[in-house]
């Protein structure tokens, strides 16, 4: 039985989650999740720079076969927007150059693949991401939480995209 | 005399524009300046590892000493300014990555150092462009203008800059 990892992300300049699942015969498991931190007194492009290194420190460490982000950002400023773009912007480079297939969910999707309903709030998600991976508790920061619950959204969907895959 | 060399950028995922120029005693000259495009039919990622790449390629042929770029994003809606960002994220990085350090310069202040003030419209901006460098006619296209611009607003800035930091 070959085990599937896929990367979540969730992208910001000043913290960035990740986590990573593993899919073996039909059971997720947490492989490690975390916060990518940089410090606050630095320019954004060597802010950005640390990111992107730390990023392809993970990718080394644990061979993701697939990246998965939220595809749409809302509710916040343009100001915001924009800072969030680029730690995104990073991501998906370090992604693509690492050969790994980047896929993006709706926060919608991502509520729906894990709660089963679009209307859970971030609660329900967060307890969810627990009872899959069979944790005892819920995994610390937010951030870190919110990047795997993608990835597990992502390696729900993706038997699914490969049989669509197949059909075409 | 040494020439000092400065990379300006207009960030966008489909277009990015860049222009580079040159002091030299004084005097300020157009060095090469286009736009990178990317095909609209592939994905996010893709389009940001091609931007990467060319971006590497201009550093690596015209070694500019220093990068300039616009600091505020603003008018546009909160998706435009998500997709700006990776793009600008991908830019950032590049730079830092050569080591180069980027310096941020608002629309006013783009305006004011070509035009003289800061309600100068872009048509005036690019004109000043035009005079400046001593083209027979302003940059093509826009993007690659406005790249233009910011360059030269950074090295008008630059001796300044050295000043201030001398006085520290």
């Amino acid at each position: 039985m070959i085990a599937s990892r896929t990367i979540g992300i969730d992208p910001g300049t000043a913290r960035m989650g990740w986590g990573i699942v593993e899919e073996t015969g039909g059971t997720v498991s947490l492989v490690d999740c975390g916060v990518l931190t940089t410090p606050a007194g630095v320019s954004q492009a060597s802010r950005l720079l640390q990111l992107y290194n730390d990023l392809c420190s993970l990718i080394a460490r644990y061979h993701p076969a697939a990246a998965a982000i939220e595809e749409l950002f809302f509710g916040k400023n343009v100001n915001t927007a924009l800072n969030v773009g680029q730690a995104r912007g990073i991501a998906l480079l370090a992604f693509a150059q690492a050969g790994i297939p980047v896929h993006e969910y709706k926060p919608l999707q991502v509520k729906q693949a894990l709660a089963g309903y679009g209307g859970a709030d971030k609660r329900q998600v967060q307890e969810m991401v627990r009872l899959t991976l069979r944790l005892p508790t819920i995994p610390r920061p937010d951030d870190a939480a919110d990047a795997v619950a993608v990835a597990i959204c992502h390696t729900y969907a993706a038997p699914m995209l490969r049989r669509i895959g197949e059909g075409r």
